[in-house]
């Protein structure tokens, strides 16, 4: 078992037998001094009437992160056990980032009521948020950051910094601003305290920013931190104006959730936020069908060539037994390429510009690995296969060389091909290119064989 | 384009103007200036003699942080540029583990000439962490942390982070030891910051102490970032001595090396950390070849069903036509279960203990979808294929409704089986799943055939 889950079921059982020992003050204490995620996977853990129980325990302000940590349908039965006090308290508390993603997820009659409740300059707020498109740099940004001036020495902004610190999402990286909020400077608290209290500001910020706009997809932001080693970004709107930062922990979570629908598109589901045993059996079958229907339909293909070549497969019934191996291999040998490309490509190693250079290794590759497939198999057929005869081996080697280099090309452009269209490169990924090289693959094998079996 | 690459352009353009101007007061000037990663992106974009060139401008200290961003292949070129002094002097100054990664990859001949060339101290940190396993917490941490004491004052603490915190990879987070270096608990600079000069350190710190060993494999670390939103993670040995942290720039590199580690097996190619246009043709041929291999011959056992059941489709040759469409369709419904059921694995969300509920799932998911793809098929032959009785049809979309079933129970359950026998659950992915499911799809294809046709 891995450190982390041993700590925590520790925690957790005792937590639970103070639970069941009705041991409020005990259990108010310990609630007090663990970490805000163990909480909320205890809370998680508990039904709905023991969660709410457990969740008036913690210090309000602890309430508030336990809250945005657990799990939407635990935020959910939470909210519903809520008076209306207790709603407006959570909402209060909580960073403005994670009020806008409950928000978002919210009935919007819930969401009528917490905008209702908040006092209107956090309603304000909220409305100002919730505008920006799903998934846009604006929807997971904070308002709460640290503003500093150029003019101030070392020693005020520290100053500054220790009174109104409280309510920031982040110290560590400060942002300094002009009058009209026009980004001039970042500087880190590491920066200022290594620097001398009589330094101005403006002489130990950074000049060379590295910022995003509120309209930038989320998935341009997660390469900065990647490249930069960033823990905050700042956010501007198109006056360039600061409005907002992204911490490295929310970048962290956008990353993950890119990777999950990349693997999601990859094994042709539709992409889905909840974990596997939280969604509903149908949900999961509505994901699934409708890519295995559209490729079963343009399957048909396939059907219709085999069709076509039946006076051949009935002249020498053994052709048959190699379909399975030959679509197979092309299948498999296409998917390599098409997976490293489209990982290649998030990570910003491989940009479209380079399918020239791609296009020519992948077919030296395929050269190298089919000539080695064909020997191989070659060698099989001729000294394995029942009525091996060396024609029938050559034909079936030839075909399986010319499958690879076709899958491995393919596979290979294709997903740069879908990005520079603007589609998903995941969506391009193996499955779709089985289907086509299947197609081309079985009307070359067939056309080799006639020739060369004088069929 | 994305922002990062357009904001890279230009500094990268303005930079190599200067270089080609020979304008190297200029240069030196603007290099001080930018991000350490877009220094290195220009190095890296130089033939090797300019190269060392615009290295020999940088500052000393940026330097080796510049050095530590540049690709394996640039670092190599310039390390054989260097002079003994320039490789002494960029040792030194990299950061611990950035020194470790170095010297981890390097010929046995420069590691010698690197550890010669530093003197006592260093070389014994550089032994020190040279020793624990690849891949392993101690291999990747670094020794350079802040460490306090509780009895200290806040003002006391503040005032040593300030005189001693240039060295420190971070002084975000402080780890507070007694005298023989056992972590007695962890605090911000944000909580230092925000309390009274006069408190304690020993009241501010937090008992409860995230923390894993020197010898913890790496990937036990992410999940404690991602979980508890950690900047940095204490390292102890055996003794529960904090001897390092690893920071959360360090996690995010791992976490993405894992990552393209799952997708690279999941598409059966051997792991690779080196980017797909650093590789050389016969080395990627290499790690893609044995996985086909295996599999073609795994596929042998195809072949041999099919001639078994030669007579059948003799007699009734369409049958053949449907062999591709059925061997898909198994495949890519596996493909979707294992999948989602490794990425759950990777994000935690899945554990084994839970392959009960995964079957029970991956059953009923697999009869909604199997009897939506098995009626649609019935209706496509029943109405579009030439000779497509009824009987054909029905046999067809029997056997499809079966693959299904098979194919979403093996692509769910093997990952985990993989994962409790101690297998990466990637290696079980999709295409091996396939090879077991054609198998018994084209046996249960035929036996179905076989009855209700009555061959």
């Amino acid at each position: 078992m891995m450190k982390t889950e041993m700590q925590r079921e520790h925690i957790l059982h005792t937590l639970q037998i103070a639970l069941a020992a009705q041991e409020y003050p005990g259990l108010q204490k310990f609630l007090a001094q663990i970490h805000v995620a163990d909480a909320a996977a205890f809370i998680e853990s508990l039904p709905p009437k023991e969660a709410a129980l457990v969740f008036r325990l913690l210090p309000k302000t602890e309430g508030a992160q336990v809250f945005a940590e657990l799990e939407f349908d635990a935020q959910q039965e939470l909210l519903h056990a809520f008076t209306d006090r207790e709603l407006q308290e959570v909402v209060e508390e909580l960073y403005l980032d994670d009020a806008v993603d409950l928000l978002e997820e919210l009935p919007a009659g819930v969401v009528a009521r917490v905008l209702r409740l908040s006092d209107a300059d956090r309603r304000a707020e909220l409305n100002h948020y919730l505008r920006f498109p799903k998934d846009s740099a604006g929807s997971i940004m904070t308002g709460e950051f640290m503003m500093l001036k150029k003019h101030w020495t070392v020693g005020q902004a520290i100053k500054r910094i220790r009174e109104t610190g409280q309510d920031k999402e982040t110290i560590y990286t400060c942002y300094v601003t002009d009058a009209f909020r026009v980004l001039e400077g970042v500087v880190s608290v590491r920066t200022l305290l290594l620097s001398p209290d009589t330094a101005y500001v403006g002489e130990c910020m950074d000049t060379h920013i590295i910022q995003a706009q509120t309209h930038d997809d989320q998935e341009v932001i997660v390469p900065l931190f990647r490249e930069y080693d960033l823990l905050s970004l700042p956010i501007v709107d198109t006056e360039k104006r600061m409005v907002g930062i992204i911490t490295v922990d929310d970048a962290l979570d956008v990353s993950d959730y890119e990777v999950t629908e990349d693997f999601q598109r990859m094994a042709l589901t539709e992409p889905s936020a909840r974990p596997y045993l939280k969604t509903p059996v149908h949900v999961h079958a509505k994901n699934r069908v409708s890519w295995l229907l559209i490729l079963m339909l343009s399957g048909m293909v396939n059907g219709r060539i085999l069709e076509g070549y039946e006076h051949a497969f009935l002249a020498i019934p053994v052709l048959v037994s190699f379909i399975p191996m030959l679509t197979d291999t092309g299948g498999n040998a296409g998917s390599q390429s098409s997976t490293i490309i489209i990982r290649g490509m998030s990570m910003g190693e491989i940009v479209p510009g380079d399918i020239g250079r791609i296009i020519w290794s992948e077919l030296r590759i395929a050269l190298l690995v089919g000539l080695v497939m064909a020997a191989v198999n070659y060698a099989r057929i001729y000294f394995f296969v029942q009525d091996g005869d060396p024609m029938i081996a050559l034909t079936v080697s030839l075909a399986l060389l010319f499958v690879i280099l076709l899958s491995k090309v393919v596979g290979g452009t294709l997903p740069i091909l879908a990005k520079k269209a603007g589609v998903d490169p995941a969506i391009m990924a193996a499955p779709l290119i089985t289907t086509v090289v299947d197609a081309l693959g079985l009307i070359l094998y067939f056309s080799i064989a006639v020739r060369l079996l004088q069929i």
